[in-house]
């Protein structure tokens, strides 16, 4: 079955859910008004579904592939590209000073989780450019935004993210990446950079890199890096790509999924670079990119999720067999909770989109605080729905979900990057443990104060499902306090079921709105969320409790089942 | 790393946990010493580690294809299968009458997971012929079984299962393939098949697929379905292939994994058969051969679950950054759970191999019904363990994981078609709590009684862990009463979570077992269980008891996304 954008779903949750009016309520997104939001979101929703899905497959069958040192682009990639460019979508929440439309990162969430699910493997190009714009609107000088910005927002040129070295996977401080100055103002970059998505293309006419690399000067670890525009080809005196800078793409990597994505290696041999943002402070420009690249991955898992729910729901519609397949109890069952957990990582994502607004648009730290907690969840969240849901969708199909024409497999193998890159789920737990709770966990009890006021609100209309909703964020807040209290050996153990745990909590208190503001198929989708996948969360809190004493005492050979 | 024989496991399981020496008791069985045991898997491992396991990248990356209308493998396939012939691994539990050794099933399932974790997509070859064995053994005449079982036995043949068409998947009744009497005592045979498993091979010199139609006075549905013997050579008067039948492959299936196991598309163009047991008796035939391939895809997944957790645990430990990752307290915990629930997983699978023993030895009913309930439990849990871990092994991986190169992606990509074959895991849990369930529950109720005398005995030596596995006996036990009495469809929409709760009890009772006869770090895995996996349950339990209204009341527009 073909993808069909969730607008209506979209739709209802920027209305009802995680409203869009508080951040259209501000000057900075004025704009950004009930019909305006509609038409974009139609817009898009049309050209995801019309120009982009159906070029999903050729990127599976026809991979991405190097030639002669260049990359060439799957069948049809370079028109759906244009597309995307064209209809104004890579600047739709950039700086209107360089031609970007300055509109809400929730609508720009939105409309690259629609085009995420149309066709993953092309859509992390956008979204790799779009961390590039916002890295450069908050650290490049003002000579490299007039020059960069107009470009990356009108898809002339894209931009890409080089941070990972062979020798040092997440350990970014190891890497050995040199810098030297040339003497006229700009930079010598000489190392090697692996998993470089959409690190060459022949989409466009430019691709910039930003690479992270140690100054003679740097010191050893993350504080010595400094960060580095390099573009493929240098700028002319008008802007326009001139001399091919010393750079190459020295082979693409053969990956389980998303292979119209051209992962690349790259070699800089002595590349001319750019320094964005001050000397030894590379790496606070590339968590602006990476942060921002965060929920637009966690946005892919829904993405995904949603377009193998889709095929999945359709293909158990159509079997015949025992009539409908679809109303066979378990396969109904699987389509249940995947949709709903799909509503449920969809909202987190959007009211993570929501925070960010509100942080830009009044500089409260409330919200920036509140989007910095939200951010690790909703990229872990989403990105595992994004692999349940595509692993359930390949099940729901039985054999044929095993047979590479269904699509149904192409989904798994696509969304599986998703919990990998950009940190992998393992760190985004980390992130919310450690970083997101140093301040002894006072966001994470605010949002539980608002979970179980919004509980005690619906007490009255669906008493069942306020209180189960009440009860599982009483129950989180406990082992908040434990987490708090906890060493940090024991707490980085607990991380990732206590991550997924919050998501669930999370997940519900949205559901419960929905089934407040929504008609009576939102409150049945709202019980079998609380009814259904909320209860799991006595698990991953068992564990989250559990420590590290019991998995330091294993000892090593029980891996290697010498156990 | 290169997979290595879990051997040490698999025999202390045996030892100690489910033991053998009831098995070696009985007369049928008394040349299962202790020395023969520890001969074969020591020698069935070698085989494994040396000859299979160097094997297992060739058949992904070179698949088997479609050659002028014949299977040619992938490399050294044949040299594997030869090996496995020559070493008598596929006859090691068939009648030695017949060329078989006669040794237990549960020898024959520990070998034939050692195979499996090396080669997969190879094992498959030697999992089907032996199902096609216990079937002839059970189902053949005296004459078809002196012509077919030597040379089954041997390898210079092997078996398929011909079951699913393109218009019926799990529908077996719906079939259209059928079978005219020719006059000469044999039938003849039109129709197509698909995902048809070795359907042809160059590995050796026939193919001998057993193939479900239906007489021209079949009725309709199961009731009316034959099973017929229809090799790929008719055996002259020698038994020696001679004329071709007709018979053909139409294609191979492009696959998600397995791409060594060549998938076959059959047509059946009035190809010469012999009937196989009476007439319209093909379904108990067939169900002979599928059960006991459910168990062997129950062992699959455990397989590739050990070999995923090698690979994961030695990359993790290789891997310099910060120290090695296998002591950072998130991967070790994926680490341990993993190997944890391989333990469960396996403890399960031999059990049920146990008692198919003891049944075939004893004739006591009692070992028959246990056996006909652990299969179900065996075949999905065992595979969903084998995509759990295997998937887990992606992400200790990181980015490499997503890099083909690596061979994690691939164990996942195999592994994922075990949930599926052989009856998909959603219908294992349908026939667990139907016609398993059907005495109502009392096989269910003596388990649970076994599991909860071994909490009781074991509360002197280690009382935290008696008494969590005796909570969670206890609370499964209500939830069994729950379920007998539940209506049809409630039972249905139950089933899954049902047996993924009665699958972690068991394994928590043979980790408690462990834990009392084993070393330290048995204790330590055993904790590790109880105290991170079986609380899943909770999550489980609610889903069982869940029952069928919420999900019936949710309109399948919401499954489309216009919830």
């Amino acid at each position: 079955m073909a993808y069909r954008a969730p607008v209506e779903d979209i739709a209802f949750i920027l209305q009802s859910v995680v409203p869009l009016a508080p951040v259209a309520a501000t000057a900075r997104f004025a704009e950004a008004t009930p019909d305006t939001v509609a038409a974009i979101l139609s817009e898009a929703g049309r050209m995801a579904t019309e120009v982009l899905a159906p070029l999903n497959r050729n990127g599976d069958l026809t991979p991405a592939r190097l030639e002669n040192g260049a990359v060439r682009s799957s069948p049809g990639y370079a028109e759906g590209f244009a597309a995307i460019a064209e209809g104004g979508w890579i600047g739709l929440s950039a700086d209107p000073e360089h031609g970007g439309a300055g509109l809400p990162q929730t609508l720009n969430v939105a409309v690259s989780e629609m085009m995420a699910g149309a066709c993953l493997a092309l859509q992390l190009n956008p979204l790799l450019t779009q961390g590039q714009i916002e890295a450069l609107q908050h650290h490049a000088d003002e000579a490299m935004k007039q020059l960069y910005l107009p470009k990356l927002i009108s898809g002339e040129w894209n931009g890409t993210m080089n941070l990972t070295e062979p020798q040092a996977g997440s350990d970014v401080g190891a890497l050995s990446t040199r810098a030297e100055p040339d003497g006229e103002g700009t930079y010598r970059i000489t190392g090697q950079k692996i998993f470089i998505t959409w690190g060459d293309s022949d989409v466009n006419e430019n691709t910039c890199h930003l690479v992270l690399a140690r100054l003679p000067d740097g010191a050893r670890g993350t504080r010595g890096i400094s960060l580095f525009m390099v573009p493929k080809y240098l700028p002319d005196e008008n802007g326009r790509p001139g001399v091919a800078n010393s750079l190459k793409v020295v082979s693409l990597e053969h990956k389980m999924g998303i292979h119209g994505s051209p992962t690349c290696v790259m070699s800089f041999e002595g590349a001319r670079g750019w320094l964005v943002g001050g000397e030894h402070k590379g790496m606070a420009a590339m968590f602006t990119m990476m942060n921002a690249a965060r929920l637009g991955v966690g946005m892919q898992g829904v993405a995904v999720a949603e377009a193998a729910l889709q095929q999945a729901a359709a293909y158990a519609g159509e079997r015949a067999q025992m009539g409908s397949i679809a109303r066979h109890p378990d396969v109904r069952r699987m389509l249940a909770c995947g949709r709903a957990e799909v509503f449920a990582a969809r909202a987190i994502g959007l009211a993570c989109a929501q925070a960010l607004d509100l942080a830009t648009a009044t500089s409260d730290p409330e919200c920036t605080a509140r989007a910095a907690f939200l951010t690790p969840i909703a990229k872990s969240y989403g990105t595992d729905v994004g692999c349940r849901v595509a692993d359930m969708g390949v099940q729901v199909h039985g054999g044929m979900g095993y047979i590479e024409e269904t699509g149904a497999a192409q989904y798994l193998r696509d969304v599986r990057i998703t919990p990998i890159y950009e940190g992998t789920n393992g760190i985004q737990a980390i992130d919310l443990v450690l970083r997101k709770m140093s301040d002894g966990g006072e966001m994470a009890f605010r949002l539980l104060d608002e979970i179980m006021d919004g509980a005690k609100a619906a007490q009255g209309e669906m008493p069942d499902l306020a209180r189960a909703v009440w009860d599982a964020a009483e129950t989180l807040r406990e082992a908040t306090v434990t987490m708090i209290e906890s060493g940090q050996t024991d707490r980085l153990a607990g991380a990732m079921p206590y991550l997924n745990a919050f998501a669930r909590v999370l997940g519900a208190h949205y559901h419960l709105i929905a089934a407040r503001k929504g008609d009576e198929a939102r409150k049945r989708l709202a019980s079998i969320f609380v009814t259904r996948v909320l209860p799991r969360n006595a698990g991953d809190l068992a564990e989250a409790r559990a420590g590290w004493a019991d998995l330091d005492a294993l000892p090593d050979a029980a891996f290697a089942g010498a156990a």
